[in-house]
């Protein structure tokens, strides 16, 4: 009898079997792996660069964007700063093996829990080879094995990467099957990793809204949802008029693309008055953004394009801005509760008060003061790298650092207790 | 036009619509209001008795077995242990608002990260309405709004209690709708909460593995998985052999029908030769615990009934037990590996060596080094109230206290900030 398994079985069952050996590993041990894999890297970039010009020719006989291409191509330059992720990876602290708390209880049951490997984390995302390196470099040096399921646009890059890095581990302490890639790139594929409680402990997605959505909509496996951001910058009344249209700026214009830049300028009535929204707003209209205004009857922005209910509910991702003018506080927190993500939210204020309401009642993983949405990051907040934000309220919120990719467990030493 | 709205939709926007008064509370607030339940409780103890009375009724027409209505029973001095339930959970400290690091970064940005309330919690349950109030009583300690479903064979008493629980919060500062209770006892209603992203933020299943394993396969908002447990203790060459028997007596027989007992032996050869095996079993075989027996040869226990794999991975909840008699060490870390359910596991050992490997090497939420599974619960663990048991890797594993009921946002203070 012949038993039929499917890729994404095998691969996510030979992962689990390497779990173990992986949970043995030391920092150090973990750490000589990761500068393999990065010489590994530079080493075959020849090779790595070829399997690339296989996809980006596919990519250019389908009529693939030329930024899409642009995202999808290697060179050496690119795959040295790929490898040269993974030596930052090594400088940071493991978290595996720390002591989260300890405590003996009164019948002498010492009780310790510490930090432990998730165990086996599926990745899925898009077409970026450079996400298969960066993905595996932080699933592994926090002791877990990785499935990974990229873009079927980048499957020759991301094939050799994944054999140049298995191939690598061959001479560590590490075992090489705790890298899989799903090859397959049927769908059906991704639809099986979603469902495959008992050998994938978590799955987390990285990509855009669609991928995000169809993981969470599917599946049984626990998921880390790294969503969407609708982020919103309040110029509250006594704001300071420099900082706000600082903020505002650099929170819209210095990159759309990503999701904690902002969305919508909601603007309280007094500070817009007397031209303070004119000069507010003056160096992004300078800079051509395209605004969408509700709430102005006079002045020339009254004849801007009016923002519709449809607007502050999309995330553009691009150099477009709602404008609101709101009649305080109050209404900025209705706004924001209405249209909000959860992800970033910021209050420009001179006022105390208001400030620690906001920061108290906006429900978001980052609340700022007088600072730019775009700090929400891994690498701004000091983790020195990023899974993800997390945009759920489970397990990890905001910025996802190495502590994120693990779990706990309770160590408990007696001497014959017995429960009465 | 005339909108239809579920009950479901209905009651979980009424409890998303609390969440920002809730999250404004103190701990006094809430601790009153839990008081005031309390009380609540107390006061219309009749009625509740009567609407109890409703369900035993029904449920004797239906044939619900002696030990299922004695759990659904209530009376006077069960309703007074509900109520002292609500007013242990006054006690504990509230774990809203804490710390969990602060840090300052280069640009002066200073950066907090706090407990905050998860938001909208789904409670899903069987017959038993003390589940109601604890539950309940936990969320709302936690600034939590909560959403119950529990067995419809507990509905007459649900709705009383969730009725006085309600006008009881009117007198408080704690809005009565952050308690909800799902009334239509149709399995849709279960399947509805299970996909309400947006309305509920995590649904956690209390209850069988029927019930746990719908929640887990259907739902697409967040589930805290508190499952089954297979647990073993293995009994290793050099175990203390008084010690190993009072162990695996009290976590076979102790209790059986919790998740923590243990379900299957693990005999070191060494250890259960010239009657050690026998010894070991004593107490067992006289409290006429049935056992299932695998790798023994000789001797009266090699004619009991042999354990199959399917034994192996089953949950008894009884006074049955499997015994496996196993080479050492390995093979025993072998079988947990296999037909564990990464819940509690323990190791009898007067081997500092082979302790540490198999604290090390097992993947399970609680390991024990001497001494019983069964300790393995939020009491035992000084946490004083008890959400569940996590069986997942995710946001919490083992006991689950106060703390698993809060997410975490980050509040972060500038002085006009922008990113670079």
């Amino acid at each position: 009898m012949i038993l039929m398994t499917s890729e994404v079985i095998q691969k996510a069952t030979a992962a689990q079997k390497a779990a173990a050996a992986m949970n043995r590993l030391t920092t150090a041990q973990k750490n000589n792996a990761l500068e393999t894999m990065a010489d590994a890297l530079l080493a075959h970039s020849d090779d790595i660069i070829a399997a690339n010009a296989e996809d980006l020719s596919r990519g250019k006989e389908q009529g693939t964007s030329p930024s899409l291409l642009d995202r999808l191509a290697l060179n050496h330059e690119r795959i040295a700063g790929i490898a040269e992720g993974l030596r930052q990876i090594v400088q940071l602290q493991d978290p595996v093996g720390a002591t989260i708390q300890s405590f003996t209880r009164p019948n002498g049951l010492k009780v310790e829990q510490i930090a432990v490997p998730i165990g086996v984390i599926g990745i899925i995302y898009e077409a970026r080879p450079n996400v298969t390196v960066d993905a595996a470099g932080l699933c592994l040096k926090t002791g877990n094995c990785v499935v990974l399921r990229g873009g079927s646009a980048a499957l020759s890059s991301n094939a050799k990467i994944v054999e140049v890095l298995r191939n690598s581990l061959k001479t560590t302490d590490m075992p090489p099957d705790a890298i899989q890639l799903i090859e397959d790139s049927d769908r059906a594929s991704v639809n099986e990793m979603l469902r495959l409680n008992g050998l994938l402990d978590v799955i987390i997605p990285r990509g855009g809204a669609a991928l995000i959505q169809n993981v969470v909509q599917n599946a049984t496996v626990p998921v880390i949802e790294t969503g969407a951001g609708i982020c919103h910058v309040f110029v509250d009344e006594s704001a300071n008029p420099a900082m706000a249209s600082s903020i505002a700026y650099n929170a819209k214009m210095q990159r759309p693309s990503v999701c904690n830049s902002m969305e919508t300028l909601l603007v309280h009535v007094a500070f817009a008055r007397n031209g303070g929204l004119e000069e507010l707003l003056a160096p992004m209209v300078k800079a051509d953004a395209e605004l969408r205004i509700s709430g102005v009857t006079s002045g020339e922005l009254a004849n801007a394009r009016k923002a519709t209910d449809e607007d502050f509910a999309t995330e553009y991702n691009d150099y477009i801005l709602n404008v609101k003018i709101v009649s305080g506080l109050d209404e900025a927190l209705e706004h924001i509760a209405a249209f909000g993500t959860k992800h970033s939210e910021c209050i420009v204020t001179e006022n105390a008060d208001n400030a620690e309401r906001f920061l108290q009642e906006v429900d978001a993983a980052a609340v700022y003061h007088n600072a730019s949405t775009r700090f929400t990051d891994g690498f701004e907040f000091g983790y020195g790298a990023e899974i993800g934000i997390s945009t759920q309220k489970l397990h990890a919120r905001g910025p996802m650092g190495l502590p994120s990719l693990t779990s706990t467990k309770y160590r408990i030493y007696g001497n014959g207790q017995i429960r009465g």
